[in-house]
């Protein structure tokens, strides 16, 4: 499938990142399709203009319609439709979703999936602290990666089209990986930092603290407010590697301490350097 | 002392702190005299109208004209310059600092110093990645806060002198603190934050991964450059509150980890929305 216009977009799950693409979609001339179970966010959508069409179960007609079909579920839910909905979709049809774990997701569904459709993944690497179609904004691509993550089964055709998908959104930066180095990056990038994000807030009662934080405090808890149903979902699903993410970190961690506790200045310093250096890298982009 | 225009300031170390300080105190009228070790550091200064006057070497006819003086030193130092130079100090004269610890500074000092002047600590808690008077700039002020850190030592007048010089900077804030609490809270809002950001970036080789990282990394991250001299003194000189903030911290993220190697996704939902309602708090601020 080619990105033409007036084609017929499917996006299934309105959040906040498929109320995102649908706006973008739906500007960019696509006749925008949306299946959400909430009939408030369905009802929202429609009366927006975010979609031309909107509906809260999954009809034959409507599936039937779809040239493409974007996923924004839980990660959970995703199988879930492939599985029970499959039989409905047009042979030829494009899938992708946009799940933020792929290992556990993309190999699964591709085994299971019918050999006349092709499921191609991807991440946008966008997000905001705020959830649901109501805090939907396309603005949000603009500086952010959108990275496909094909495996042997996906067709060059498919892995242009899933990249032509995210040039579209309007992201910065397309790049391909594997579903493993995905979910290894993934783990220390994004996952880890959220863990210890959220145990620099539990650690301790810091609430009446908050007169003497300054900005150092603010950006490292900015992601301390989370969705606990999608994120505790997302770790189990990245187990694994998240599990290697934080044990990597708690080893480094202690081994500061133990310096701070023997008094080895030289030992910290040694860090710091390295800290210093390293992020000087990542301002220069 | 009160804060009477044309009076002579003497400002102890023209760094980042040192400089903003003489910038926002010429501007206001005062009469500022610095004193660095460094002779750039002091050309630049003249150069820039950033002081009245500067000189590389204490003397006693610079000290004597200070009718107050602020040190803008590392900790080691500003009690060695006490010992030395007191002597010469006018009576009468006030004192005060910029040290990010204080229990370990401000008791000695104290308890050294001639009776007949006074030192009242103070921790404008403000700052930048960079360093040195050519990064100098008063606007960091703005948004701060300024703790004023007496001890039974202090006089009331002595207090309201240092408030004074925390309204006159533009502090949005100004509070008071014992050393202890100072020391304590300093330990947790920011010196573990520093060991956080600096562990993440060294507990692997990530710079690879600077193509992927969103806001959420560099946010954590950016307090990872980090003056390596100055920040492992300062941790040293707060070694006990700090290694109690690293070892809470520790505890907290090993149980979460525990909680995902388990499966305990109520256990981690429980935590996330602990840590949510917690940061929402510092939102409001």
């Amino acid at each position: 499938m080619e990105w033409i216009s007036h084609s017929n977009i499917l996006i299934v799950g309105l959040g906040l990142m498929g109320g995102s693409y649908a706006r973008a979609l739906r500007r960019l001339g696509f006749h925008v399709m949306a299946l959400d179970r909430d009939p408030d966010t369905i009802e929202y959508a429609r009366a927006e203009g975010l979609v031309d069409r909107g509906y809260t179960e999954p009809r034959e007609e409507i599936i039937r319609d779809a040239d493409a079909i974007i996923f924004a579920l839980y990660p959970g839910v995703l199988k879930e439709w492939i599985r029970q909905y499959q039989a409905w979709v047009k042979p030829g049809t494009m899938l992708t979703d946009v799940t933020g774990v792929k290992t556990c997701v993309v190999y699964d569904v591709q085994a299971m999936l019918r050999p006349d459709v092709e499921f191609i993944a991807a991440h946008p690497m966008a997000g905001r602290e705020v959830y649901g179609v109501r805090n939907s904004d396309d603005r949000i691509f603009r500086d952010a990666n959108y990275i496909v993550v094909p495996t042997e089964r996906n067709t060059e055709a498919g892995i242009a089209w899933c990249e032509s998908l995210g040039r579209l959104l309007g992201f910065r930066r397309i790049s391909r990986l594997t579903p493993e180095e995905h979910d290894e990056m993934i783990g220390f990038v994004s996952q880890l930092t959220h863990c210890i994000a959220v145990s620099l807030m539990t650690c301790s009662d810091n609430t009446h603290l908050v007169d003497y934080t300054g900005d150092s405090f603010r950006d490292l808890t900015r992601i301390a407010r989370i969705n606990d149903a999608m994120w505790s979902e997302l770790f189990m699903m990245n187990q694994k590697p998240l599990l290697r993410q934080m044990d990597a970190f708690l080893e480094e961690l202690t081994a500061f301490r133990e310096m701070l506790a023997k008094g080895d200045t030289e030992g910290m310093r040694e860090k710091m350097r390295l800290s210093t250096a390293r992020r000087a890298m990542f301002d220069r982009k």
